[in-house]
């Protein structure tokens, strides 16, 4: 081994966390933005991000949950490491690791915290198209393609996309919603099969849906367990 | 953001490597495991690590690369980044960082790094049966359990165990080290249909492998492009 200094003697290396977090408008991916109030960078809209605070957080998690927290007023929403860019090429002020969370939230959530929080202080996060940031600071591109191509393979497979809906939602919207992250119909009867196998909703009791033109439909919600994790499938969908 | 101070005023964390380097022996995945010669777990067989060097390494990956490099010999194995681990309660000096890289290596290559490499110095690193790890320090078990269920579940649809296999090798080689990894056996045919679509192999002109009781298997070896890259199947194994 050729380290022989402590670790504190070594140069310091900035440690960071980011979040992408994504949520979906009618077909459309969204990314939350803050707009940065201080160099470098400052005034352009970026990640939400920040240091960690080793004496405040636990572990990285906790830094992006409290960074969320603080520039929108969410608490505890889905959340999923994304990877770690690191280097000494990504950021101004020096060498840097960077670890970037993924946090998937239905649009009125945040909507309605947003909302709150804007009573009480002035606005620093606004969502933008997906498909159209344009360029953003540090790595930040990267860090959003990488996102948004883990959301898209990973609802291939898995139960993720229902931590795009509302706590309340029918199978036809959850169906909507998978098809809105892969991009591609999907077909009804298989799509039911492989909820089914996902095993992860619930109905809500006596609770329907339903307009003058289409039959009720029931509501389901996702069931406690796997409101924090993922159920995966076999084969995918 | 209550971030005001400059990054070098925050408490310093501990930032690190760690590479859970995996090999096939038959049909055995192994991992490789290094001697600590410093607290803490001085003595304790681990994960081989180390801090990042900033004036030394472009990146996480490099430092990886770099501790590889000084604890077997081996330049250049395919490497992807598994995950950070990090917080106040992994390691006893304090609140660290880890980023966590998973190697795949062909048993030969490894054991001839090892070799050359225990002829100038003394050896500190060796394979251990991967089922059979017993308590590791920091949180390496989780570290290596993580690396095995990713390389289980990624090599499902894609090339990743050609990175298990030498320089070169037959398709019905390929095919039980598939097996081996995925711990169930493949049909013959639809395997060498997915290996198509993969489309990462090459023959090796004119070099057939064969002796008295088979048939001769043409040879292969993986293309360029693929080398440290992965090819993804559109549906799994």
């Amino acid at each position: 081994m050729s380290d022989s200094a402590t670790p504190s003697l070594h140069p310091s290396v900035i440690c960071t966390v980011d979040v992408v977090l994504l949520t979906l408008r009618d077909t459309r991916l969204e990314v939350l933005l803050a707009q940065r109030d201080r160099a470098p960078f400052e005034g352009a809209w970026a990640l939400p991000g920040g240091f960690v605070h080793p004496q405040e957080d636990a572990d990285a998690a906790a830094s992006a949950t409290r960074v969320l927290r603080e520039k929108t007023g969410l608490e505890a929403p889905y959340l999923e490491q994304l990877g770690t860019y690191s280097g000494l090429a990504r950021d101004p002020r020096g060498w840097s690791i960077a670890v970037v969370y993924c946090a998937l939230v239905p649009l009125e959530d945040l909507e309605q915290a947003l909302h709150r929080r804007s009573t009480t202080r002035p606005s620093v996060a606004r969502l933008h198209d997906a498909a159209n940031l344009g360029r953003l600071p540090f790595d930040h591109d990267a860090m959003v393609a990488g996102a948004i191509e883990r959301v898209r393979s990973k609802s291939q497979y898995s139960s993720l996309p229902v931590h795009l809906c509302g706590a309340e939602f029918t199978l036809p919207q959850l169906q909507r919603t998978y098809e809105a992250v892969l991009g591609e119909p999907l077909n009804k009867v298989s799509f039911r099969r492989k909820m089914e196998e996902l095993n992860v909703l619930e109905p809500v009791e006596g609770a329907m849906q339903g307009g003058a033109a289409h039959r009720p439909a029931q509501l389901y919600r996702v069931r406690e367990a796997y409101r924090q994790r993922l159920s995966m499938l076999e084969r995918g969908l």
